[in-house]
């Protein structure tokens, strides 16, 4: 146990990214890691665009739209105006101000800098101290099983809006997929004294995160607490398909509902669980089974809960 | 001589694709191929940028900014702010609606498809029935030779706002270009009826077009009037830093003032001259040279500008 210890965090997107700024707002930048799915990741129009690194990077900077939910704020639509006139492919929004992002990124990638390499340079040009660090530096590909066959995980979000049942996922890529530097040197701190994996959807967020060879070892190998913080408030996802998900893939719920899901899937990787106040019911279950469970409310609207929920979470972990 | 022929325009940038549009508008589509220079070409945040092809599909299209003088209209710039922001490179402008050019440009060229491919498609979605094609689908890249050495044009243009004297030019892979099929096609035509360089600059625009291997010999070997249109009004380019190079790197202007130097420029291209009013002194010199002047009225501000002096220009060719 270590008290003043380092603090690793896995985060997916919008959900993830804020407890992932609130952790950044509450302790020293030296003492957080944030490592984010790549899952998502895709190359459209020739660019390479990783949505849950740049929800992190934007949340982190501040400069996250917290009305849409997703992107930058103040954010504007001209390119895509322009593509549509063009005949080109439209089905995934990209913003004006994000495209920068894109570009930046791209053109890094393409002189044949690693993403932890990019992701690092950009982030620190935004102000932000503690280290943002995708998974792996190796391309990992989420991928949906529907009925139409696999779909490529933006093809299912955004292009099919999840419409599809789903019926499994695979990870393309992953298992060549090494665990990227930032986070192999966090893992193997001597002073590691909590691992958060922040509310984000355990299946299409936190999943393609473990397929990566050796993180999920690593982290069952590590002696501080694992703390996930539910993506669930009264059962239901805030945002995103998990919901619809857990109904199409997951066993019927019990005692405990969707949070004993959750915990069941994640297994022997956490010794703690936060779920929100609303889904106070559960918390019986969940302790029955052997875990810890902290019960609060989980809902992120403004910064100061941000901030809060991090607070709990480090208490949890007994970190101050 | 072939009244009710093909004509074929080789245009630069801003001022011939203001020509360029007023043929257009004059010429059914299918009698008219604009040939464009591509040594303003490079490479930028890894999107090909191609600013004169560009400038003739916006005139063309109807999508030009005639209060800026280059790019689209109602154009935004969020993109360049968040770059600047990011640490990227912000010394060349790029709008949010001229990048989605740019994106489906570089998209089509990674995809394998030629620039000749590409150009035409987007020119068709924009409702272009004119033939637009780049001299050359393979790179031709202007440099210009300052004190600081062979600087890339871009560089010099926007970069350095052709502050460096120019001691000369080059066009770096013009030798290994090939002249692209629709020009190779329209210079093939047996009712090809006029040849017209439009009001561009001839050291910066068209001298690169006339450095692909073949091309000037077969404007030479063309049987139809070869008319140029003078880019100076007053002695003075009206946009873009001819009068300056002209001063840096012609010989000393004598009797027919800057106009007898481009003559002299282009040459036994040249079977015809038209100049504009405000430079009529120099007609009787150039005529004295033994060439076909015409005097008129050669500023386009407004669409009709445009039209007029293309079917000015069309009569002294004798096409209708």
């Amino acid at each position: 146990m270590n008290a003043r210890g380092h603090v690793l965090a896995l985060s997916g997107g919008v959900g993830g990214a804020k407890l992932a700024a609130g952790l950044a707002a509450v302790l020293p930048p030296e003492r957080l890691t944030i490592a984010v799915n790549t899952g998502d990741d895709f190359e459209h129009l020739g660019l390479t665009v990783c949505p849950d690194i740049d929800s992190v990077v934007y949340a982190l900077a501040g400069l996250n739209d917290s009305v849409r939910g997703w992107g930058v704020a103040d954010e504007s639509w001209q390119m895509m105006a322009m593509l549509r006139r063009l005949g080109g492919e439209d089905w995934f929004n990209l913003g004006d101000r994000d495209l920068a992002m894109h570009l930046q990124r791209s053109e890094g990638l393409r002189r044949g800098e690693t993403l932890s390499t990019v992701t690092a340079r950009l982030a620190a040009t935004l102000g932000i101290g503690a280290a943002v660090v995708p998974v792996s530096d190796d391309p990992v590909r989420t991928q949906v099983l529907t009925e139409a066959g696999w779909l490529d995980f933006q093809r299912y979000f955004v292009g099919e809006q999840c419409r599809p049942v789903a019926r499994g996922f695979r990870f393309a890529g992953a298992e060549r997929a090494r665990i990227a530097p930032g986070l192999a040197a966090a893992l193997a701190r001597d002073d590691l004294a909590g691992i958060v994996l922040c509310p984000s959807n355990p299946y299409l967020s936190i999943d393609p995160m473990l397929a990566v060879p050796g993180l999920r070892d690593a982290l069952l190998a590590a002696k501080c607490p694992r703390i996930a913080v539910s993506p669930l408030i009264g059962g239901q996802a805030v945002k995103g398909p998990l919901a619809k998900l857990i109904a199409e893939i997951a066993p019927k719920a019990g005692a405990g509902g969707g949070n004993a899901l959750i915990a069941n899937h994640y297994g022997a990787l956490l010794t703690h669980l936060v779920i929100d106040r609303s889904d106070d019911a559960d918390a019986g279950a969940l302790r029955a089974g052997g875990l810890s469970v902290t019960v609060t409310a989980t809902l992120m609207r403004e910064n100061a809960d941000r901030e809060r929920l991090a607070r709990e979470v480090l208490k949890a972990a007994g970190v101050e």
